[in-house]
């Protein structure tokens, strides 16, 4: 049965975005195509008035961490029943409110983890073989005048360290081990099903470690958590790589150990407030910087889309939805 | 028992190079403190002239591709005996000449394998996933400004075919299947201990992938063997990663295809006139370039110099050499 041919009137398929999902800006046809987008972004309302200008009629509301759904947001349309997230952490949703007005929250499942995982890896030997310095040294003109290039490091015997070995993180340890290296992880709890080794807390990791690849969730237990005595347990030719959020390691510690040589280079993909970054680091040649890309693909834009739709469809035809995210106590 | 203690003269440890090899250059302090290095390179005397003065004397050249180490150079040394070479390939020794002069030749085994494979899986990624034209976005602080970036590439999924599955084409091979890539091949001969799909020739392993990754050695029959027929049968969203040498590929067709927009991106280590790189290509934001590095790194020089130093201690102690290349019809 094709969903168009009972397809509920207009109104009561109205989406409404704050600030378009990067998912959502590549694929809005198809959302358009099957939806009505209420565009608050697009309105010369302030969004509390454009939020109370549908206030009767709104039950969804699309989002990702481009714009946090607060519990203001939440209480200013009384009719919201589903959160639809194009990311896969749910940490920009007021997930407390969501449970006390009994709002359910779907997410895009682990879509984007091969691809934040690969990108780690990308991160970790680019910064360990010098790839994006030195095409920086060949488009500079500089190999036929100085012919030199400082050596890399080699990936194979390196003792990695994993923080938070979820999703993205125990696809980072499969690819690092096929390439040699010896994996380590710390997280909130031992895991019994891997094969990898387990530190009680990241200082441990680090003393242990010749990196660290970041890959847990932003949460106030691990806020700032890459500190500089972490970051120096490392020492000098230690490699981080942040693929998770920003604020995991205190930016202004590691900006100072870079400056100072307390740390062999780093590859982020993240910063504490994106899109700036320290200005330090945009001269550093041991550096390797992405503007928040890891989960950037074709691929899995178009799948997170499908996912995105689909759910939305499952909601107003009032099947099960594909991913809602566990919200108890 | 040292071999310190029963040193020969020094006069009967002479090593000649005619130009160092990076090996030689970052471990020079090695070699100099057990053999007497005789320097053409620092030498005012015209080559053939220094070769000739050292004509009795000398059993011994060190080498790397570098500098040739042609039928010229060789009858110049009647005393020659060994030439050891700082490379796994021997392409820029005349292997003929030696053997029929009884001359033994020795490499460096497959030291720089692991390192160059994982070099080629970082430029695939970076190419894929734009790592280095990201970290440029960023650095030229854009990201503030205009806060989108193209979408790259999903690594999962896509068909590499490896050009050449010898030690460094087999560990590419390895890396990739574990970021879930299917891995297809083509070489002189299939080989019936792999689990990967064999192709006879690179034409047909391009029409089916949608990556090669060259990994074998120049010779007449891979010389420009990946032109313009290839490049296309590849298509506008081929990647091709060389880490093996330039004139693999002929370069003027493929700076045509990427000026065209036949191919979608490349990352290149090698190129046929080095250290020049095709002007047209730095302007390319689809193209990662690398200086001849990928076997470079700390660990592979040290363990590379410990190689050469061994087979120079054997030989000069009269022991068995450790790598000797295997030279006969």
């Amino acid at each position: 049965m094709d969903p168009e041919d009972h397809q509920s009137p207009s109104d009561l398929r109205q989406v409404l975005i704050l600030r378009p999902p990067p998912v959502f800006a590549v694929h809005e046809q198809y959302f358009s195509n099957k939806f009505q987008i209420l565009k608050a972004y697009d309105s010369p309302l302030p969004t509390h008035d454009f939020l109370r200008s549908y206030a009767q009629s709104v039950r969804v509301v699309l989002c990702s961490g481009v714009r946090p759904i607060t519990a203001e947001v939440i209480r200013d349309l009384p009719a919201l029943k589903l959160v639809v997230s194009s990311a896969t952490g749910v940490n920009h949703i007021d997930m407390a409110e969501c449970r006390l007005r009994g709002i359910t929250v779907t997410n895009v499942a682990d879509v984007f983890s091969d691809d934040v995982a690969d990108a780690a890896v990308g991160l970790y030997i680019d910064v360990m073989r010098k790839i994006t310095a030195s095409d920086r040294f060949v488009r500079g003109g500089q190999w036929p005048v100085t012919g030199e290039y400082p050596l890399g490091s080699k990936i194979g015997g390196k003792r990695i360290g994993i923080v938070g070995l979820g999703n993205i993180g125990s696809r980072v340890a499969t690819r690092l081990k096929a390439m040699g290296c010896v994996v380590s992880y710390t997280s909130r709890h031992k895991k019994h099903s891997t094969p990898f080794i387990f530190h009680p807390n990241v200082l441990q990791l680090a003393l242990n470690s010749d990196a660290l690849i970041i890959c847990c969730a932003l949460t106030n237990d691990t806020r700032h958590m890459v500190n500089n005595t972490v970051i120096k347990a490392l020492g000098k030719t230690g490699v981080i790589v942040n693929v998770a959020r920003g604020a995991i390691i205190n930016e202004v510690e590691l900006v100072n150990c870079l400056v100072e040589g307390e740390i062999g280079g780093v590859g982020l993909d993240v910063f504490e407030n994106e899109p700036n970054v320290p200005t330090q680091m945009l001269e550093l040649d041991n550096v390797v910087l992405l503007p928040h890309r890891t989960a950037f693909t074709r691929e899995s834009f178009h799948d997170a889309a499908q996912i995105l739709l689909s759910n939305l469809e499952a909601f107003f035809t009032n099947k099960p939805l594909l991913t809602p995210v566990a919200n108890q106590f």
